[in-house]
């Protein structure tokens, strides 16, 4: 039974082995959207915010936020960025760079605790991660790759993972706030991909005792229909133990595959997430008794088939 | 690695822990549905036949065959459902009763080897049921509750499970020709039922050596949105290990529940299955060209969100 505790200045999220799935908006990161890349380059960050809003809205439970642009100052972006989406949101954020001094800038900005993404098992990194997250007293994603990259072999990926959580506990930083991610694979190119996350993510839970996360899009990369495979694989990777995903909250399909996951785990109290989300509405004359009349479907439900 | 093989005069399929997943499906029922049991009760065979078909199209690999209809002669009209749909689809059949008679009526008949659905750990039935699976040399159902009924106890559940395979084994019926199914709870009504199945689909895999089904839609009983419950519950009880589940497949959520997670368990030769099903139709001037023109939309495929 591990928590991980994370937040922002009034909210706190625990991700956590008897705890619902934690799922982690993708979206605000500039790589392979141009438009948002330009637009925060430029010091528009409108996108940004609506971003934001609108992830929360579909039922992210954290934010990550990227801000890796060429060329451009990432630290001044990430902290801006950082600052802007904590002012009109209040869900615990991701804070997502490969730069190292981004990472301290949008720290130094963060209110409350935050989820830093990410550590590698890599020497260098783990040198320079590892402190700022003991100093900050943050939370840390930890990649299982290192200076030989990513391994196909599941057991190499392990040694990394726990010598990451290892070097971590040097740093004071407690195994609670590593969360690991085993890394997924396209399946398309990888058939074995699936059942090494499912069973890494088994034996970190029963091994490391850490918490899991993944960016669990790349999954479906290059096949048709990817959100009927990404939903699948939230599921699946939930049922293996798997606490937390960053993803894109804006699909339907993923968001209910995460709420079912939620109810089959046992982890929807009494199904009542699930209920609120997808009861059907009342018959059209009883909803405008209930409303003083006239404003049928106002609350849109999804028909049930 | 156990392989359940099932037959058709004309063809096979095979339940196993390294194959595709195998959906039964369920519509063949007079069980709630007052207008086919009338039906097949005056000898209308119609929706039974449209109903078979529909199934196989829609990608069951078997169908379930019950003909329970009170004050009917149901010996009789099974068997006369067996031939039929045996004369109009190749697909193996689930000779579905809780009638000994009725099921050694639809044995006789049957071409192929059947799988019988079911015995229970119930005396009577073991001593009734097993001799007649055992002279077809058909495969069968075996479900976990027995004479107290059906425990919440997990521990009980897989003793009786147990059980059955231990005599089954007694009438020269081996350990492969046995599909267990666990026993499928509403999760409305017990938020461990989720976890139970999982746990259990494990443990008889692993100390039983058997394949596993079960009436799937079950689940999610008395909840909105049935089907986004029963799609994730169908991949993560695969994700677990279970190798079969009658089910309805005229609900495309569950049918790409199934998919997927054929996918993710690697069970889908190079996305093969899945490819063939949702890739996207080719732009509309090139299908023309293709087809000699004109027929737009002749194929329709899901959009991809």
């Amino acid at each position: 039974m591990t928590d991980t505790v994370v937040s922002s200045a009034r909210k706190e999220i625990v991700i956590g082995f008897e705890r619902p799935f934690v799922l982690i908006g993708e979206r605000i990161n500039p790589t392979g959207r141009k438009v948002l890349a330009r637009e925060m380059k430029t010091g528009n960050f409108k996108r940004v915010e609506s971003d934001a809003v609108a992830q929360v809205q579909a039922g992210a439970r954290m934010l990550d936020i990227n801000a890796g642009i060429p060329l451009a100052d990432e630290p001044a972006i990430l902290a801006k960025s950082i600052q802007l989406v904590q002012s009109i949101t209040d869900v615990p954020l991701c804070i997502d760079s490969s730069i190292v001094a981004a990472l301290e800038s949008g720290l130094s900005v963060y209110q409350g605790k935050a989820l830093v993404n990410s550590v590698t098992g890599e020497e260098e990194r783990l040198e320079t991660v590892l402190p700022l997250v003991a100093k900050h007293e943050a939370a840390v994603v930890a990649i299982s790759n290192d200076e030989t990259g990513i391994s196909e072999d599941p057991n190499v990926r392990f040694k990394v993972a726990k010598k990451i959580v290892e070097r971590a506990a040097d740093y004071g930083i407690p195994v609670a706030d590593v969360v690991i991610d085993p890394l997924v694979m396209p399946i398309g190119a990888m058939g074995s991909a699936g059942r090494q996350v499912f069973s890494l993510v088994r034996w970190i839970r029963e091994e490391l005792k850490c918490n899991t996360t993944c960016g669990a899009s790349n999954i479906s990369f290059g096949l048709p229909n990817r959100n009927g495979i990404n939903g699948a694989f939230l599921s699946m990777a939930t049922g293996a133990g798997m606490t937390s995903a960053i993803t894109n909250p804006l699909h339907p399909e993923v968001v209910q595959s995460i709420r079912a996951a939620d109810v089959l785990m046992g982890h929807d109290k009494d199904c009542a997430g699930w209920i609120r989300a997808y009861r059907e509405p009342p018959p059209a004359h009883l909803a405008e008794a209930a409303t003083g009349g006239g404003r049928r479907g106002r609350r849109r439900r999804r028909a049930v088939g």
